[in-house]
């Protein structure tokens, strides 16, 4: 028997994504976001959710562009730092000791450090309740050359990526491999 | 210097959802899908996006309700099948040897197996292209009493879920705790 823990945002795992933006004054800045992901192939497309408060919301609604930046594990201290501080009252790249990198097909910086990095452009801005869901067409994905594995693909061994638990707030690390995908399954089709 | 990669759906880590419906027989369904996550916190809600060819398309359009089943890592197997069979020809839930439990607030059933279950209510059917992202309000989660920790919390590595690497296309476990959210970054805040 199941125990019912009431409606709640909870459905592991959650990213870790920084946010990135110009804002009015043209300064860089940059957000935590745990809620969101990838919602369509093509065109490729990625949803994140920003707080109207958010500094961020007002440089997404001006620009229409945003990056999201994927951490590795070695960036968690800045990571966490950027989920707390503002960007209204701070430059949270240099706080950070981060780089902000200019987009090169958008008008939005992503952080330098970051070995997986993406450039979207705003295709929709759904208004949800707490939050807004900015709707992203992925114009580029670029890697650290050294997160590709022998044969040219991205390695998420190598970008060791982060994961969020809502529930405990931890970060945590990407675990072991458990099997391949469109394969493990296949035994228990009908023969 | 980064390489680029083009435009692609490529933002580690994915989920691994099992969203469950009733179909037109009213006929429990479900499918895999790794293109979602929470989008809002109040209303709790969570969007994950399936292409209309889908089986599980069909059904929540009629039903306006689906729910997410986050599944252990002892059951990487199953949740593999259902992103390889379609429930248009077989009873998935049957093939897998895995219950549909009726959820209690919405129509549709979850795995019963399942650590981590949410009930949802459609709220929005956004067209982005090859998918159509479903918004869900989450009216309620449940957890297996088994994956709380000794204060009553939701404990990840209890529930073990399981994450998904579209690049090689492999399924993981979650990593070990790499520190606290809110706190690990309050170091760099200024004096």
């Amino acid at each position: 028997m199941k125990k019912s823990l009431g409606a709640r945002t909870l459905a592991w795992p959650n990213p870790v994504y920084l946010v990135g933006t110009y804002d009015h004054e043209n300064k860089p800045n940059i957000m935590n976001a745990a809620w969101g992901g990838i919602c369509s192939s093509e065109p490729p497309c990625l949803g994140v959710s920003v707080r109207p408060a958010r500094h961020t919301y007002d440089a997404i609604m001006r620009r229409r562009a945003f990056t999201v930046s994927v951490p590795s594990v070695d960036l968690v201290k800045q990571a966490d730092f950027f989920g707390i501080a503002s960007g209204a009252n701070l430059n949270k790249f240099e706080a950070a000791g981060l780089t902000p990198a200019p987009g090169e097909l958008v008008a939005a910086p992503y952080v330098k450090e970051c070995p997986l990095v993406l450039e979207l452009e705003l295709v929709h801005a759904i208004r949800l309740g707490s939050h807004i869901q900015f709707i992203g067409e992925i114009k580029d994905v670029k890697i650290d050359p050294n997160c590709l594995d022998e044969h040219g693909n991205p390695d998420i061994g190598l970008a060791a990526p982060i994961l969020f638990d809502p529930a405990l707030r931890n970060y945590h690390s990407v675990g072991p491999v458990l099997g391949k995908a469109y394969s493990l399954g296949k035994d228990l089709l009908p023969k």
